[in-house]
């Protein structure tokens, strides 16, 4: 089957199934998650007590994990829920936002990715090789590094998505000018995106939140994150369009990715989607 | 005097009088809530630290307690900034954010009922028949059950709210597709408001801010209530019919909201009302 | 060289710069601070962990403290941040959210103060002159005091602001009707933006994440703050220029006044600029 039918039949799956998506984020981009949860046809819930995070996961779906404005306590409910989602086999997503810029932040990333297993990991170029124990450059949560496919690090950082998929037994999508969604054996290429997307806060941990719908809607790993990264994009894309470019920027950009991601169709899908296989 | 008359004075004495509203809150939906009650004509206060909240509450009309990302060191801030407010008769308003969902979380709404004497209380279904200490069906913060007046249980609810509304001795306001705010003698009915307003997220704690400043504004319990549901069932038509169809969502939705809010006049309430005495 | 050539040339050189600004912020306008500063051409990093701060503040250009929905722990980590920045020199801006409300507040406030070396403070009257140690009239987060220049006490608050920029060798921001820029020598008034603004939540906090781009760009603390004083201003008016009087309200001025700023051009600034030396 070709993948757009495939994601366009897990996007219908998903607003019959409306998964409960449980999210354990930061502050700064909770609401546009939350919303952009409830856009595609999922319902969010935000809790992030450890008296109540294992209780919470076992009614959800899915799991996201977001490391935003981290702190001490949050991690430890992000370790027992995530715990819990393992026990009751609910996928479990990690955004490692910022690891690499402060050793607290990759230290955290690390004990996650020790504690708990994860179905999926999105992130930036320069928080995945963090992640992964490589030197990286970061500048506060936003990667140094872009890759893009003319580069001579491309290939090499292919491999890598899948050496780290492979070792994590993961799926690990690094997103950028070209996203990377690899699991150990293939790996897909998204060309989708609009560079303004870069200039509104939390479009990374907006996309993490549609993988966590998804992934809460059937267990397709590989095609759930894939879904997740290609409906962001096309989101962006349309919202970029409807501006109006004169008086519109980047707060309307917002606005109108939550409006695309509502009104999704397997049209927007088919026609937009810019995947390659690798 | 006519309803619709009462809700557009409460209005008025609301814009005249801008009340402080103290709110302590979740961080999913603070900003939304901040601002509804700017574009309503009152003033949001957002404090929580224990230490400051009894200071903080002395100087506000009202006092809103809303349960969404609950954590212990809020819950001991929510309980004193209620009795603070109990000593002062400043109206308190409880928002059971996800109670049913979890045992911390129905615990925490049980011991505020005990220990805070409310003015209302405003929640789903779910969230309301949990707090009562029912037996629910609750996925995350979104209620399982929904209230029409076709259904069965219609009858058995209304007549739950009244009685928990008079154990309380207070208003309970139980939102849904038909909304029912009762006190222990009189219930209203209320059918504004648009199915899509449950795609954006913290219509429910935005309601409950317009509620904290009607109630602010003038102690009347059962009709600051009733104007706080109406008012917010009203703008979540007028924002639905000013979409663009085509290109807008629950982005421009919400946004909307506040605009329409930031506009509501006499007219809207009386034309547009829709709320039936029991 | 003409004051708005200045500003127009700061804000060229933010753009090819992208300061990255750290900001220990509040959970209500967290969202909208980080935007604004992705739309005036900066990166925002929001980091409040007293074990990362010292780190995060290390990687950035500037830091922002901001007291709104304060608490113990991210007093230390404010302190511990401001340390650090200040042995590093990278500039810190103080925004004294609803200091003189209650004395938890009023004391964190004194406490930065005497422990951080602040390149500027940006608040309204009743905050600023509660952080002077002076007596005040607040509600809450809101100045009940404003000023315009037809008032008797506008010279005697000038001098105070000169007198207070003077003794803490500081840039001092009092925005209200209009807005004072002090250092202990020059003052500017500036009368940009538009009554409404204070409608939408954050407007102030908005207000200090520019000047923390401004002052993240070239260390020339007069004209820094002044910069991100009418920007702000100037972007409020604009936005309201643009808003369908008839159906768009506040909801949609805080869109748009991100993208105004966004769109903030040299013309902008020199044909809307309303700032006079005192």
């Amino acid at each position: 089957m070709e993948v757009y039918q495939e994601i366009a039949q897990l996007l219908k799956k998903l607003r019959d199934k409306n998964p409960l998506v449980h999210q354990i984020t930061n502050y700064v981009t909770a609401n546009d998650c939350a919303n952009i949860t409830l856009a595609i046809g999922a319902s969010p819930v935000m809790a992030e007590d450890i008296h109540e995070v294992r209780e919470m996961v076992s009614l959800a779906s899915s799991l996201v994990i977001n490391l935003g404005t981290l702190d001490s306590r949050k991690i430890e409910a992000m370790i027992e829920a995530g715990r819990m989602a393992n026990e009751l086999s609910i996928p479990v997503i990690l955004d490692p936002v910022g690891v690499g810029a402060t050793v607290h932040r990759t230290e955290a990333g690390k004990r996650i990715i020790r504690e708990v297993r994860l179905t999926a990991i999105r992130g930036n170029l320069s928080e995945i090789k963090a992640l992964a124990g490589l030197k990286t450059q970061t500048r506060g949560v936003d990667s140094s590094e872009v890759i893009s496919k003319s580069e001579e690090i491309f290939e090499p950082m292919v491999s890598f998505a899948k050496e780290f998929a492979n070792q994590l037994n993961t799926v690990v999508a690094i997103t950028g000018v070209v996203d990377i969604i690899a699991d150990g054996k293939t790996v897909y290429y998204v060309e989708n995106g609009h560079e303004i997307m870069s200039k509104v806060t939390g479009t990374g941990c907006m996309c993490t939140a549609l993988i966590g719908a998804y992934l809460g809607t059937e267990h397709k790993p590989l095609i759930a994150v894939l879904a997740g990264v290609v409906s962001m994009g096309i989101a962006g894309e349309i919202a970029f369009e409807n501006l109006d470019k004169k008086s519109e920027g980047t707060g309307s950009l917002k606005t109108r990715i939550l409006d695309a991601i509502y009104h999704l169709s397997d049209s927007d899908i088919s026609e937009r989607g810019k995947v390659y296989e690798g």
